[in-house]
């Protein structure tokens, strides 16, 4: 083992002169540093953000841009979705869970509606058009999308409702809403020091957290935080010690980060004894398409089923990387394969082709008969449209016939795919500081850490062991409001 | 969120006086205790050993008294079977994997023969003779077991020689094990507090361990440490906001604990910045037995197969309960029941009988099917002496015929079967305190915090994400041994 960059807290005492001072210090400039930033500026806190790349943004500039967000939003009323934040509670408890955190989310449910004009008035355009397939991620502008919402179990758990809410981007829109966050931070009052990393906790006698030691251009600069500091660092997917420390599945695979997420502000608050709770728990995208996947089955290494296709994509990731023996793959029929539209395709071809399914498990190193009973199995029941072992949604259920083919998932596209070296799969952390849900740090023994709040993936959220896209930028931003008004004594 | 028993640490400058001084201050009086005693009395150190119950043996003394060891054991070869370290190594690499701690499995595979030696000289009796079929723990007193190295995949990656050595018990050998481990670390000349929770750490103005604060029939002792604190107080399982924090998939399941595996020692030294890992990784047992799940097939709530049904039981436990839709169901027919030996039943029945898979499908909720499929798949391939989907031994292989019986793991034994309002599910909790293979406590920096020494369970060890029996006992005497060293100074 190896002894890396010291985290250790510095001694006010010790501390001739600060380089700068404010009420509030905010140590991260994405999505939950900008909401945190905002509201206590709005507050009438004297707030400094820190960010160590040359401008804000953070992993959340480089994400979907996708924030779930529903209980009756604009939005869903005019694409005609009815709403409230029961309905809403319901589905988060199950896809975030199990062991979801249900304070947080019952306040995230509640608040959500308010928390979407928030962002409108932040200046994030939305638009009230509504993506009706199934993807990662839609090429289009559509401001609303499913998020799991329609598939089994959920749909017996609440009644299906979209709330998965685009910025108005074609693909990726973290970069629009993160321009405008960081705007409106800055726009309420907050300063911004950039190329400014933030190393070390500064602690008073009574065990305060009294301000930050930073790194900007190889020098130190002291930072003297009269209130509070908000620690909006992000997760450590980019620490390889951490990741084989904490959540060591990742190891190997592709990261969903701006490479930046090195767990720094996490490691800095432990050190001062702060809680971090469920630290393994992660997210995992398997680059397979779901336009594909619905349409034909998605198999592991020994040729069977193991989840219905139409669920969110994420769901069925982790339910092959974390349950399944692989490789993993995506098997269709040459009539499905053409029913996908063209940009749905996103480039993936078949990788192998077969008249025969006994070809083409015999393709894939699968047991002799495997997929044969797989496909035998699933076409016996869907000439009913029936999936009595997994329930994907009658309208994707259809007898597959030859030719066939199998689609390599890690030949794919985002996060590496084994055509660039990669292993198909890519994904971040969720684990982080124990915090209450005014994202006060908690210690061991369960009480504030006086001075330090945390928010984003630095903390650990609503999440169980679950998770849907845009519960990261919706909690980081909607948890990180709530810390940046209590940081600045006005919760 | 509710505070709860302060675990902050003390300040050395605010103790006015101690009521007892040592050099090496043990807390907990386990297998790790134990061993870490023995060797710190033995190298000179004045060891007190304080533990919260009446008297020593912790959850070391309830368990099997399995102690994982190889390498060519006196034992080993008297049973005829020839082994080396580095053929240990191999099997418990992948056995205890993905990601195993392969600095600590070097030392220990590398050691062990002097540790099985070490054991006897403590007057750990042994016997020479192999139990050589499949079993959670056997009701005799042979002293040699397999322990998964039989079979596939590990049967792949190294010869197989079975490595679980046993007191010379019959059943449950944890207590002769710590009845004899705590009168070796006495007779050397530790010295033992009990009744005595240890709940604090005591700190210097440097940041070192100096102590420990502790309660006795609710009045507080101070004990002064010379030179250091070694924490062996166990894992966490019997905490449930630990578990809910770190290990939520525990929660609502039984507990393989003497009942106060509460995690105190992990968050007393996590309060001084001591860094944690893997605190997600769990041991589970499922409550079936390996005698009939063997001859038969353990299937999901799906009717699927998943897993060779030869492999460590704790191996299928965990694919089971982590990574299947349950319930889980031994599938046997009347054969195959018969032909497990009476003492091997440990008393359950099956629950259901039937002539036909179609109605043992039906009356176990199962699609409709779907245990056909499986069961004539699997004899297909049985009628060949094969199982290409997890090549479980061909001596286990023999096709199914009528009359058929499903038995309720959950109906089962220790735990908390279903019968007893459990969940069939019992475990423990494999993370804890980062240390070096001295026992070094590492706080977030990866620098030992001064003072301050783990084994056992209130550490994370030699495992990755697996587990097997033996390892548990194993690397707690192990490491245990070498921390007590090396806070005697003599590493």
């Amino acid at each position: 083992m190896t002894s890396r960059s010291s985290v250790e807290p510095f001694a006010l005492r010790d501390v001739a002169a600060f380089d700068h001072e404010c009420d509030v210090l905010v140590a991260g400039f994405g999505c939950a540093g900008a909401a945190a930033a905002f509201e206590a500026a709005r507050a009438g806190a004297d707030v400094l953000v820190l960010e160590r790349a040359s401008g804000a943004g953070g992993s959340s500039a480089q994400s979907g841009g996708e924030l779930y967000l529903g209980g009756g939003t604009a939005i869903q009323k005019a694409c005609g979705f009815d709403d409230d934040p029961d309905t809403m509670f319901a589905y988060l408890e199950a896809a975030l869970g199990p062991h979801a955190d249900t304070e947080k989310l019952r306040l995230y449910c509640d608040g959500s509606v308010e928390h979407f004009e928030w962002l409108r008035e932040c200046g994030v355009p939305f638009n009230s058009t509504f993506y009706d397939k199934p993807t990662w991620m839609p090429m289009s502008d559509d401001g609303l999308m499913w998020l799991g919402e329609n598939s089994w179990p959920y749909n017996t758990v609440a009644r299906p409702v979209p709330r998965g809410h685009r910025p108005a981007a074609a693909g990726f829109g973290g970069g629009i809403l993160m321009e405008r966050l960081a705007a409106a931070a800055l726009g309420a009052g907050a300063a911004a020091h950039t190329d400014t990393l933030a190393t070390n906790l500064v602690l008073d006698d009574d065990g305060r957290v009294a301000g930050v030691v930073a790194r900007k251009y190889g020098k130190t600069v002291l930072y003297r935080a009269r209130t509070a500091v908000i620690l909006t660092t992000g997760g450590f997917v980019d620490d390889e010690e951490m990741l084989a420390d904490h959540a060591p599945v990742l190891l190997g695979h592709g990261k969903v980060s701006d490479g930046l997420d090195d767990g720094s502000g996490i490691r800095m608050a432990a050190a001062v004894g702060a809680a971090t709770r469920r630290m393994g728990v992660v997210e995992i995208a398997l680059t397979a398409l779901p336009a594909m996947v619905c349409r034909g089955m998605l198999v592991d290494g020994l040729g069977r089923r193991f989840i219905n296709e139409d669920v969110y994509p994420g769901h069925w990731s982790v339910h092959a990387v974390r349950h399944q023996p692989g490789p993993y793959w995506t098997i269709i029929d040459e009539e499905g394969f053409e029913d996908v539209p063209e940009p749905d395709r996103w480039g993936l071809r078949p990788r192998y082709v077969t008249e025969t399914l006994a070809e083409l498990e015999a393709s894939l190193g699968m047991p002799p008969g495997s997929l044969e009973t797989t496909v035998e199995t699933y076409n016996r029941h869907a000439e009913k449209g029936e999936d009595p072992y997994f329930h994907k949604d009658p309208k994707w259920l259809r007898p597959l016939r030859a030719p066939f083919a199998a689609i390599d998932p890690r030949a794919g596209f985002f996060g590496g795919g084994a055509g660039q070296g990669g292993s198909g799969v890519a994904g971040f952390t969720l684990g982080g500081l124990r915090t209450t849900v005014d994202g006060e740090v908690l210690n061991g023994s369960g009480v504030p850490v006086l001075g330090l709040y945390a928010a984003g993936r630095a903390a650990s959220g609503m999440h169980g062991e679950g998770y849907v896209s845009g519960t990261s930028l919706g909690d980081g931003t909607f948890f990180g409001r709530r810390a940046g008004r209590a940081a600045a004594g006005t919760p």
